[in-house]
């Protein structure tokens, strides 16, 4: 199954059911479908040939979700790009996958002109935004409204879909190169465990380039169900949506749904119609967890993990697992069970399964898992082995297969010998009660070879000291693990796009001059 | 995604749960992996290479199912044979694929010997039956005992999963290739709406043999649930297994279902448990489908619609469409709508979309299509072209597109150059009181080409005249329409293994010497 088969279904089941919603405009089906057809035109008319990719720069709108569909239906390959990038970054990833067609929105036009003077393969630059485009862009409507519509491509199943470039969080951006049935199987794990169907209206919160969003995107379309965007996160606007739009499904990361639930104006919102609500892309606190779940009693949580290179649904963590009581609770620090779309194992580092209860590397097979990395066979060699994608990530598994995610490997501490997982750390950190955020990081050491130390925000008008922290962490976790030196900071940590902490950044100071094996 | 994946996921996630019931015997998960890794070891000892054909000709029972998991575990490609078939078409299937192994239950143990002097490609004969294994034969059980378990072969994605041979309702077998990816794609589109979860119990009561349980079979092994099996059909045994294991799902055929309703012993029977009843495999009548939804009142019904090339899903009729009244009512006559894994159109001779309403060829496309015919590429070019399958089976669409299937085209009479469709023919030949079962075939006619003849079957005890039935439809049907003659019989119809009339059998004796375009 591809990307526009899903919108063909719709178009013909419920070609006068609402498509897209987007601030004062709306589309259904039959339009949305029209609109494609005729956006596929208008890439072939400027020389989109099967394969060729098509990049987007953008906030949220109806028009990413066009783009999503228009570009395969004319034969293409998506390219979204991050929106928390520098123009080096940028430029790096078009140039690196040859994109011809870049799409760009008011939020980047500024950025646009130093992108376009250095990404040398982009051909025509199309701007989606309702102004008038600038001289040296084609408008996206004008394309639109003077392009007869084209029969849909086809592309499916081992066809290349979109070249998604990972956050950057570690080294340099890589493409992950994506097949149709990857987004498919993804999609399809989700709608039962997700409750998606027909009747969903979807709010697109999350970014749009994003897999986290983009795996509700998929699932969402191949379930028939509604969409509504907003520009880009805003717990005000988040309200606002679900409210006017009766949104029944919301996707958040953690750091959302914390400004969500504890937004002044959440007890006035009326959020009825929210019935499901999906977490993932980065851990979630359990605290901050069950005060959600308190917040919003008539919703139901379900957790995904996964990444990129698994498009992207690994585990998920249904909403029944969510009890704070009864046979089924004591699982929420579970990012749950091997979806629907793969199996998964926790291995040694020679690729034997581990035992049950023991910390190894996650990894995952199925149809869900990439094609590899663009123009990068050396690492592609290096996580897809055998049909399996090492995830990087340290986790252990319970006799039940929850899976507990306890480290990226690469920000394992390794202490005289001694593996920390630097999560273990956080929450004993995070637990002292003088603490807001924190961050730990393995700096380099003589005696040790890495040391642990903690970069730590403290609250407002809190002034806890080194010693302090360390001692409460010796409270909490085993002597090895716990900090050997504290830094405070007000500022706040450095994000990638989907809100995780850069620890890449955090750690660029200490190790200036040295090599660390993982960075 | 693979059939081995799913028994994988069951085992790591709910190794104690119940896998399989059959007779007075059961087993876990864990068990259940334990016995299909040893079934693999055991047929890799047997010189079982990778794609090598494994054949089974059985009743239901758990090992075929520890078979249908077994043998891909194995890297083999499975080739489950029609329990209503002849020794001659057995032998011509075997050799057509070539398979090397045959399992055989005690049911076809007296078939085996005249199978095997002839299908000379089989190297082993194992028996799965629970008495003594004959001389000439392997001791399935044995087999398990003396093997150790192996690792799975992961056969997935495009590999072939197995051959499937057309129930031979229309010329010679052929043998339908499909992939994994295709079965797994079936089922996933079932998953939601037949509501598969891990508390599913399904009951295999119609034969495993055949794609409409075995669509369940995937469905039921890819949402972790539970398996239940009687040998054969009979509508006490199913009503003794709902009761005994509280079974949640069941699949019938309409003659099936019309044999459970009509049952004396319904009245004091316990299907409390039977949530889901899922139909399909021929056409019901709405008449027996509206009786039997009042018989099980708190039963959703779902109808699939779909043949063995499309894995064999193509669309479903969700149960809110089982609708006595209100806004989704008037949908019964309805096969449904294309389902989650496929694009479904209507199209002309030439391939070209007809309006909505008109009737034409049903041709789908998706991850559920089949790879082609076994050793048949002039059947499988005319029936795979550009991705699509071409049905071959008449239907219509409306506006909201649910797909009502007219005629299988071949079935299709042709008189004067109107095209006549058996079904709405054999509808109304029904309706007359005397008749219990009728047939409508076309005959050779120097004038029209073709003749519109129907074959009655009376109800006990009446005997209506030809002028009597002929007058009857002409008050319900157009004129060309109706029969010009009526040919009266007593002995049933014969039926195919999956319960159709097999028309073939009916006009042969009527176009003897003659040829007619499709047969």
């Amino acid at each position: 199954m591809g990307i526009t088969q899903s919108v063909k279904r719709s178009a013909q089941q419920d070609p006068e059911g609402r498509a897209t919603s987007f601030g004062e405009r709306s589309r259904t089906w039959h339009q949305f479908q029209e609109r494609v057809a005729r956006l596929a035109g208008g890439l072939k008319s400027l020389g989109l040939a099967p394969g060729d990719r098509v990049a987007i720069l953008a906030l949220n709108s109806d028009r990413y979700l066009e783009y999503f569909v228009g570009v395969p239906w004319a034969g293409g390959v998506l390219v979204p790009l991050n929106i928390r990038w520098t123009v080096a970054e940028n430029v790096y990833s078009l140039n690196d996958c040859g994109a011809s067609i870049l799409l760009v929105d008011d939020a980047f036009l500024k950025m646009a002109g130093p992108i376009l003077a250095e990404a040398t393969s982009i051909r025509t630059a199309i701007y989606i935004g309702d102004e008038t485009a600038p001289a040296e862009m084609l408008s996206y409507e004008a394309l639109i409204a003077r392009s007869a519509p084209v029969a849909d491509a086809g592309r499916a199943g081992e066809d290349l879909a979109g070249i998604f470039y990972t956050g950057g969080t570690t080294g340099f951006p890589k493409g992950v190169m994506l097949p149709h049935r990857g987004l498919w199987a993804s999609a399809a794990a989700l709608i039962s465990d997700v409750g998606l169907d027909r009747d969903t209206v979807y709010l697109h919160a999350a970014p749009m380039f994003h897999l986290a969003d983009g795996a509700m995107t998929m699932g969402v379309l191949l379930a028939g169900g509604s969409h509504v965007m907003i520009p880009a996160f805003n717990p005000e606007q988040v309200m606002a949506a679900v409210e006017r739009h009766r949104v029944s499904h919301l996707l958040l990361v953690p750091t959302m749904i914390h400004m969500t639930i504890t937004h002044p104006k959440l007890a006035e919102a009326d959020l009825s119609s929210l019935r499901w609500l999906l977490y993932g892309a980065s851990p979630i606190p359990e605290a901050l967890l069950v005060v959600a779940m308190r917040a919003l009693p008539n919703c139901r949580f379900v957790q995904a993990y996964g990444q990129t290179e698994l498009s992207p649904v690994a585990t998920i963590l249904p909403s029944d697992y969510h009890a704070l009581d009864g046979p089924k609770a004591g699982k929420l620090a579970s990012a749950g069970r091997a979806a629907m779309c793969c199996e998964l194992e926790i291995v040694d580092p020679n690729g034997v399964e581990v035992p049950r209860d023991a910390v190894g590397e996650i990894r995952v097979r199925g149809p869900n898992t990439m094609l590899g990395y663009w123009n990068k066979p050396k690492e592609t060699a290096a996580a897809l082995r055998e049909g399996w994608v090492y995830t990087g990530d340290a986790g252990r598994m319970d006799k039940e297969g929850f899976v507990y995610i306890v480290d990226r490997l690469k920000d394992m501490i390794v202490s005289g010998g001694e593996n920390v997982y630097s999560a273990e750390v956080e929450n004993a950190v995070a637990k002292h009660p003088a603490v807001s955020q924190c961050a730990v990081i393995g700096v380099p050491d003589e005696m040790w070879g890495e040391a642990v130390h903690a970069l730590v925000i403290p609250k407002p008008g809190q002034r806890p000291s080194a010693e302090e922290i360390i001692q409460h962490c010796h409270t909490l976790i085993a002597g090895y693990k716990c900090p050997r030196s504290v830094a405070f900071r007000s500022e706040p940590f450095p994000l990638s796009g989907a809100g995780k902490v850069l620890k890449r950044e955090l750690r660029k100071p200490y190790w200036e001059g040295r090599s660390r094996q993982v960075n």
